[in-house]
C-alpha cells in the first residue's frame, strides 16, 4: 500500500477501503506520513467527499488510534452526550447529574472552549477548588461512587483525530461533513459509551449555519453509529440566538445551578429535559421520551438532580459554599447595562456576535492555550420575541475592564435588530434524527 | 491577505487574483507559508482547475520568484525550444547547432533526465570534458562568440516552481494542465527568451499519453505566452515509440553526430527540421515554416551544422577528437542483441517500457542525484512499421552488467508488439498550435 496511490484514489473520486483508511491514519499517528500528504488528503476529501461507509471506517481508524476507556466496569447501558457547540451552551451542566439522578449512570468527558463556543470544562472550573482534570482512576472511581463525573480528557483518547483536527484548521478543510462527523463520533466511541445523544446545533452561532447541513450531519453521524454498533440519536437544536441568558463561564454555572433549582430559563430546562429523556431512553430506564421528560422534570421539582450536582462538587473537589451562595463564585468588577435604542420587538440577537462578545471580555480563548477570565460574560435580558421599551436594560456586560466593556457594549446593542412588529420566538428543537 | 482564504476560495472553485497568486508563491518561497498549506492549495487547483488568466498569472508569479536571465547583449529576438519529455528525445542537440549555422542565436538551459525521459545536459556530459554547468558570464560570453550555447540552469530560475515541483510529486498533484503549464511556462519566461517553440510529446513515453490532452497542455502554454508578450508555438509530435533508434547518453550523442552529418533516422532529422523552421520564423530569419525548412535543410547537407555542433563542444571545453571519432565516447562493454520471435511486422514499441529498460541498465535516475551510467542504453534496430523475419535482430542492449542486460533484453523482446499483417508507421507530427 502507497499513500500517492491513496491520495489518488481519493483526488480521483475513488472509495477508499478499510485497509487504506487505516494505512493512513496509523502512518500519520505514528509521524511516518508528513503533513503535507495528509494536508492534501484532507482536501481530496473536502472537494470530493465519502462514502457513508468511508466515513464510518474511517471514523473507527481514529477511534483505534491511541486509548480507548473500558467502562465495563460501570453497570448497565453507559450513555453519553454531545452538543457540537453553542454559545450559552451550559446543558451538560444540567443534563448529567439529572439523569444521574435518574439512576442512569454518567461518565462524561467535555472539551475546553475555543472560538466563540464555550466548553464546560472551562465552566466547571469557575468552581473554586474543582478539579475538572481527573486520571482515568478517578475518573472511574467517582462515577462508581456518585454515578456522575465530568473531566476533561483522560488518556490518549483518538489522537488522530487531534492531529488532524489541528490540520484542518489550517488547511481550510474544517467545514466537511465525514470529516466532522468522523472527528466528533471518534472521540465518542474512543469514551467508550454505549450509546450516545448528540445536540446538533443549527444557527448563526453554531457550525452548522442551516437546517439541511445539520440533518446531513446529524444523520451521518447516527449513521455512523449504526455502522460501528453504537446506538446514537441527534436532536437539532436552535443556535440562532444564545440557549439560556447568560454567556460566560461563571454565569452559565450561575444559570445552571437555577435551572437545577428548578428556576431556570425556559429554552435551557426544556432542551435538557428533552436530551436528558432521550439518554433514558437509550439506557433502557424508560419506554418513551415523554415518560423520560416526566421522570425528569420530577427529579427536577423534588431537589434530586440539584442534590447530585452538589454531589458532584464534592466528589470533583470543588467548594460547596460556592454553589450554595453563587455570589462567592468569581465575579466582574463592572456591569455595565445595554440599553434599548427603541420600543419594538427583539427581531434577532445572533449568537455568534454574542459569543465574540464574550470571548472579546476574556471569557474565552481566540486560540488554544489562551488564558480565560472565568467571571466576565454577557447577560442577555430579553432575546427574541421579547417586547422592550426604549433605555430598559437589553442586556448586561459582566467586565473587569471599563473601557473595554463599554465597546462591547456598544457591539452587543448593536447585535440586538428590533422590529416594530410582534416576532415569533424561535422554536427550540427543530427535529430528531434517530 | 490571508493564506486560508486564498485556499478557501480555490477550494470552492473561484479565481484567483494576481495580488493571491503572487501572495502564495512569494509566501512560499520565503518559507513563510507551510507545505501542508500549499499542499492542500496543490490539490485544490488539481481538482478544481485554473481559468487561462489564472494560469498565466500563477506562471508569472513564478517566473518572477527567482532570478531572470536578461538576454539583452545577444542581439536579435532570442527564441528558446522546450521539449515536454521523451524517450530518445536528443532534438536539441540537432536543433540546437542546426538554428545557430542559420544566424539566430540560441542560448539553451536544458535540464537532467529523471524517471524515464532523458536529459540533454546528461547527454552531453557523454562528451569527455564537455562542461554543461556554465556560470551565467560564461553562458552570456560563449553566446555572443559562437551564437550558441547549452547548458544546465544557470542562477536561481524560479525557485518557487522547483519547491512546488519536489511538493506536487509527492501530494498526487502532478498530472494537471494549469499546474503543468505553468511549471514548464515559469522557466522559460524566467530564461529570457523573446519566443519559445514547444515541442509536446504525446503518447505512452510522454506525459501526455493522448492527443486531446497534449492539445489541451499545448493550448495552455501558447496562451499563457500571449498573455505575457512572449510569442509561443507548439508542435505536438509522436512518443508512441522512441525518437530515433538511440535511447541511453552516448549513444544518444552519437546518432545527434550522424544526424548533423545528414545521415541521422528520418524521424530525428525530420522533427529537427520542422522545430528549428519554427524558430526561424519566429526569430523574424524566414517567412515560412517551408522556406526555414529548406534553409535549415541546406545547412545539413553543407556540414554548417555540423560545424556549428563542433564549436560549441570546444567552446565549453568538450574534446573534439570524441566528436570526430565517436568510438572515443564512453562504451558498454557488453552488447546483446534482442532477437524477434517471429515473421511479420512491428505494431507496437512502447517508448515508456523502452525508457524504463533503459533506466534500468544504469542509464536514468530513478530518483535526484541518482549516478548514471553514460555508456549504456538500448539501439532499436527496428521499428512501428518495419517488416522482421524471426531471430534476426530487433534490438541491441548496451549493458555493462551482462545479466542485468539478459533480464532488460527480455524486457525489450516483449515490449515489441508483432503482427502478421503490415503496420502503417505511425504520424510524426500531430499538429502546430499557435
Amino acid at each position: 500500500m502507497n499513500t500517492l496511490d491513496i491520495i489518488a484514489k481519493k483526488r480521483d473520486g475513488g472509495e477508499l477501503t478499510a485497509a487504506e483508511l487505516e494505512f493512513l491514519v496509523r502512518g500519520y499517528t505514528a509521524g511516518e506520513i508528513p503533513d503535507y500528504q495528509l494536508a492534501a488528503f484532507l482536501m481530496a476529501v473536502y472537494i470530493r467527499g465519502m462514502t457513508r461507509a468511508e466515513t464510518a471506517l474511517f471514523t473507527l481508524a481514529m477511534a483505534h488510534s491511541g486509548d480507548q476507556l473500558d467502562l465495563g466496569a460501570i453497570p448497565g447501558r453507559k450513555v453519553d452526550k454531545h452538543s457540537t457547540g453553542g454559545v450559552g451552551d451550559k446543558t451538560t451542566l444540567v443534563v448529567a447529574p439529572l439523569v444521574a439522578a435518574a439512576g442512569v449512570p454518567v461518565a462524561k468527558m467535555s472539551g475546553r472552549g475555543l472560538g466563540h463556543s464555550g466548553g464546560t470544562v472551562d465552566k466547571l472550573e469557575a468552581i473554586p477548588g474543582f478539579r475538572a482534570e481527573l486520571t482515568e482512576m478517578e475518573f472511574m472511581a467517582t462515577v462508581q461512587k456518585t454515578g456522575l463525573a465530568i473531566s476533561g480528557q483522560t488518556g490518549n483518547l483518538a489522537p488522530a483525530d487531534k492531529e488532524l483536527y489541528a490540520l484542518r484548521d489550517v488547511t481550510a478543510t474544517v467545514a466537511s461533513i465525514p470529516l466532522i462527523a468522523s472527528s466528533i463520533m471518534s472521540k465518542k466511541i474512543a469514551a467508550g459509551a454505549d450509546a450516545i445523544v448528540l445536540d446538533v446545533k443549527c444557527g448563526s452561532g453554531a457550525f452548522m449555519a442551516d437546517l439541511d447541513s445539520a440533518r446531513v450531519l446529524a444523520r451521518t453521524m447516527v449513521d455512523i453509529g449504526r455502522r460501528v454498533g453504537r446506538q446514537v440519536r441527534a436532536v437539532i437544536s436552535n443556535m440562532d440566538q444564545p440557549l439560556g441568558a447568560a454567556v460566560g463561564n461563571a454565569l452559565e454555572v450561575k444559570e445552571a445551578i437555577l435551572t437545577l433549582q428548578n428556576q431556570g430559563p425556559q429554552d435551557l430546562t426544556s432542551l435538557a429535559l428533552s436530551l436528558g429523556a432521550h439518554m433514558l431512553v437509550l439506557a433502557g430506564r424508560v419506554n418513551s421520551t415523554s415518560q423520560g421528560e416526566q421522570v425528569l422534570a420530577e427529579l427536577l421539582a423534588s431537589g434530586a438532580a440539584w442534590e447530585k450536582f452538589r454531589q458532584l462538587v464534592i466528589d470533583q473537589g470543588g467548594d460547596p459554599d460556592a454553589i450554595d451562595c453563587p455570589d462567592l463564585l468569581p465575579q466582574a468588577q463592572f456591569v455595565l447595562p445595554v440599553h434599548a435604542p427603541s420600543n419594538g420587538y427583539v427581531a434577532g440577537l445572533p449568537a455568534d456576535k454574542i459569543g465574540r462578545a464574550s470571548v472579546a471580555l476574556g471569557a474565552g480563548r481566540q486560540k488554544k492555550g489562551d488564558a480565560i477570565d472565568l467571571s466576565v460574560g454577557v447577560i442577555l435580558r430579553r432575546k427574541i420575541g421579547d417586547p422592550i421599551k426604549k433605555e430598559e436594560v437589553l442586556a448586561e456586560i459582566h467586565t473587569n475592564d471599563k473601557q473595554r466593556g463599554q465597546k462591547i457594549a456598544r457591539e452587543v446593542r448593536s447585535a440586538y435588530t428590533i422590529s416594530p412588529e410582534p416576532v415569533k420566538p424561535p422554536e427550540l428543537i427543530y427535529e430528531l434524527i434517530d
